[in-house]
């Protein structure tokens, strides 16, 4: 980095929150990982907060209420906040059903806020059940189940819908690096 | 930065999360305002986790009890490790009264932590109050307070100590960075 802090200004512009939003198995993890892999071949510096890994390091407090998911979200933006405004891409892959939690998001973070939509059907997703939640859920065991017994709403107007059902997960990720591409990420 | 990512690999291996603990009105805050202004106008990349910001926003739901403030350095050590080793020097300034918690942040941080004990008496915190916290505290409002109705274990080997009875914030300031620049931060 040069002494007058040029860099860490070239890096602070391009920076993104890539928030992934959607059903839980709809694939957000797996895009998440597939797009930091990439940016970190091309020596971006990036983290992605999982949210199954954020709840257990930063929100263990938190259940599944509307108070209580609006609150975990809240912190995750407070993260990627605080790596984005640095030059460090963060990827969120956080389920974040309300459309107002992200509207918020967006309001704080600006331009750097790009919300994806990873779009898949509750039957779908529930086909892949890959952490037995949705037999679960459909068996009224889980009280709070996105899709199933708790809502979710769609976003209006994000940047980019991944159709997951359609595309495989590398498709996804090239999409989503196609549109940093365009936007000079 | 570089296309090879070597400028992030450089701002990476430079980066410390300065970890303030001491008795509230210690000067922690103070200081840590001080040596993030100083390493901004040298062009680094720097955040200051204040315990009483990161309590709001990241922490709403804890109290004071050994458990909670556990929790509560745990969530800011998380914070402070992912922006350390993507090249943003972490500032903390918190309590931090525990002896175990800070041992913890060590352990995982390694060569990043810097322990910073910022010492003054409950006697002379307690004179400066700027938050009219003590004058609660002697009275028995307050159930948690650190130094008067709650322990606090001094640092057994901090990398650097900070007489804040002797010092101006200034001269402590001046004293954190002559460490970093020692250590070749």
């Amino acid at each position: 980095m040069s002494a007058d802090g040029s860099d860490a200004g070239g890096r602070r512009s391009r920076a993104r929150v890539i928030w992934l939003t959607g059903l839980s198995a709809a694939g957000k993890s797996t895009v998440a990982r597939l797009v930091a892999a990439e940016l970190r071949a091309r020596g971006e510096a990036v983290e992605v907060l999982d949210g199954d890994v954020v709840r257990r390091l930063l929100c263990a407090d938190l259940g599944f209420s509307r108070e209580d998911r609006e609150t975990n979200a809240r912190r995750i933006v407070f993260v990627a906040d605080l790596l984005s405004r640095n030059g460090v891409n963060a990827i969120a892959a956080v389920i974040s059903p309300y459309r107002q939690t992200r509207d918020q998001a967006r309001q704080l973070l600006g331009e750097r806020f790009v919300e994806v939509y990873v779009k898949a059907s509750v039957e779908v997703c529930a086909r892949r059940d890959v952490k037995d939640l949705y037999r679960r859920a459909f068996a009224g065991e889980l009280a709070q189940f996105t899709g199933v017994s708790d809502p979710y709403e769609q976003p209006l107007a994000p940047e980019i819908v991944l159709d997951t059902e359609a595309q495989t997960p590398d498709e996804s990720a090239a999409q989503v690096l196609a549109f940093l591409d365009e936007r000079g990420a």
